[in-house]
């Protein structure tokens, strides 16, 4: 009986499919414009916009994996600067290769001390005590001191980083990723031409022990400033019960095509310092995804935020995939549309689509 | 004091990667007629060749990630033709996507019966006993048929396919592989310009339980058929006593660029239907590989078998990647050296650079 009630359940549930193809999906390559030149000459006009990389020295050989893709599937039509960061110097080798494997412009820089270091308010015998508590709960990357020093500097200073400030547009890439399906248009010129503040391939919930107080400490931050808060914001796609609590959703941020000036703006700023103020990136360990997120969910329009359907991205143990049909049939992509991420009950993309539609 | 021992005797035995330093390797980098036109025009002679892939309806998504790699790195250049194989018809959704996904021509067979089957004489009930018994003694693919099929096909037929009757060269491709470093140049040409029979990248040891009895089936073929033994051969890669015993070295197959007419050879059909009708296929679980090293170790002069350092390949869980900087400092390749599998004691590769050398 219960089996039955089960079975009729799923059969009258639409599936995620269905929900996408309902979804009024802004389809980038639906604008002739766009696609004009999709095999690029020396004379296009880039957007003012780079390739975000932090990466570790000894990550060379996986960041080489991904640039591989990324440069094959897309930036070697358009030649995109790229901004190496690290919080110690690159060394000879990692610029020799890296330089090597681009014809775009490569960029190297070290990150100063203050946005990779503990302001001076944290109690740092406390972070330690959490982050040995966080080891005993076994919080991902609980025990971790570059891991939160990380999250922070992607919360709050990349887009002010020296390196970053001459540009409008970012592309974060990390390594070990992988991109499956050519990328015939320019998603910055896409961004720039549709105002557009951010783009995601894959969104999921978070894991509630990494951020118990980001919440609460985001609703004291609304009362204190109201007017920040954007009409047709995305609200409803991070809570449902009107803010009352976090769904835990949130874009995953390894993969961000995005507007840098957004994270400039005075709303940001102000919510990154009211958040760093509080300490959760040290005493807790407060990611830059949902940091990420919520501010776009509050602090912008939701047709701001774009989902990158066309762009095939695999981060493991997640990807995106496209499931039309025509990507696949084109050879366009060569990633599985039934291994899509999008379909999985832990993501949150179908409540995107749900929101937009 | 047993611990200062083993580091002076690490200290003293020379390293893998010394080894490889003093094996004279053919280089097809160091022939300048091989890489006049490493960009192909129109009119470039290719060399009388095909891919080879023999895949499932169901592996689409996973071969399509091979051929991604294998065009990116190379075949986009030369558009060498692919025969894909089965043992059923093709569906038109494969057909569709992996045409649309070269440039190059694409032919679709099916597997004659008789070469994926059991010839008369196998008592299939001593078959499927056997099975049983190799499951229990969980033996890799032990209670598989299909499995079983696979290796006779690529042992016994594959190279007398009508499909491939008409060529003399094949690069064996499968799902799932990675190809880590452009090849600039034509390794076709290479192994027709050096008369070469057979290319490999890894090499390891067979699990001594999936073919018993095939030493033994060898050795009475070589007492039968003495005239077929090869001078020069490379039966010392494969045994340390002369011949007494296999030591379980083989070309991992899974990757194979080689001559057809090798395989079409008096000798080779003599001994594969010599192992064929001793029955080891069905009741042990004979691979193809070291069928496949064993003939070429015996039949052949070492000369004609080349190790292609500079094609970097991954199946899993095993890669090989160029240890040599400067494929690495040119932009060419995005592998680790340090987990290239020639390093591991369970590769046979050193043994092949101490042979040649």
């Amino acid at each position: 009986m219960t089996t039955s009630i089960f079975i009729l359940y799923y059969q009258l549930k639409p599936t995620t499919r269905d929900n996408f193809f309902k979804y009024e999906y802004n389809d980038p390559y639906k604008d002739p414009e766009l696609l004009l030149n999709p095999y690029i000459s020396n004379n296009y006009k880039r957007v003012n916009a780079c390739i975000v990389v932090l990466v570790r020295n000894d990550e060379l050989s996986s960041l080489k994996s991904s640039m591989r893709q990324f440069e094959d599937r897309w930036n070697k039509k358009y030649n995109y600067p790229y901004v190496f960061l690290n919080d110690v110097e690159f060394s000879k080798e990692f610029i020799k290769q890296t330089s090597s494997f681009t014809q775009s412009e490569t960029k190297y820089a070290v990150i100063p001390k203050e946005m990779w270091s503990y302001p001076s308010w944290i109690n740092q015998t406390k972070a330690a005590e959490n982050r040995n508590k966080a080891i005993e709960d076994k919080i991902i990357y609980g025990g971790s001191e570059s891991y939160r020093h990380m999250c922070r500097f992607n919360s709050g200073f990349f887009f002010r980083h020296p390196a970053l400030l001459e540009y409008d547009y970012y592309w974060r890439l990390e390594p070990s990723v992988e991109f499956m399906c050519d990328i015939d248009y320019d998603p910055f010129l896409f961004m720039k031409k549709n105002d557009l503040y951010y783009g995601f391939t894959i969104s999921l919930y978070e894991f509630k022990n990494t951020i118990p107080t980001l919440w609460n400490t985001t609703k004291n931050f609304m009362k204190k400033y109201p007017h920040y808060i954007k009409e047709n914001n995305a609200l409803k796609w991070i809570t449902k019960d009107d803010g009352e609590n976090y769904n835990l959703c949130h874009f995953w941020s390894n993969f961000e095509i995005a507007n840098l000036n957004f994270w400039r703006s005075e709303q940001y700023i102000k919510y990154f310092e009211y958040l760093d103020e509080e300490g959760g990136f040290f005493y807790e360990r407060w990611g830059d995804a949902p940091v990420h997120s919520i501010a776009l969910a509050l602090f912008t329009d939701k047709s701001k935020i774009h989902f990158f359907n066309d762009i095939s991205y695999l981060h493991a143990p997640y990807q995106h995939c496209p499931i039309n049909k025509d990507f696949h049939e084109s050879g366009r992509c060569h990633c599985d549309p039934n291994k899509s991420f999008d379909l999985d009950w832990y993501s949150c993309t179908e409540k995107w689509w749900a929101l937009e539609s």
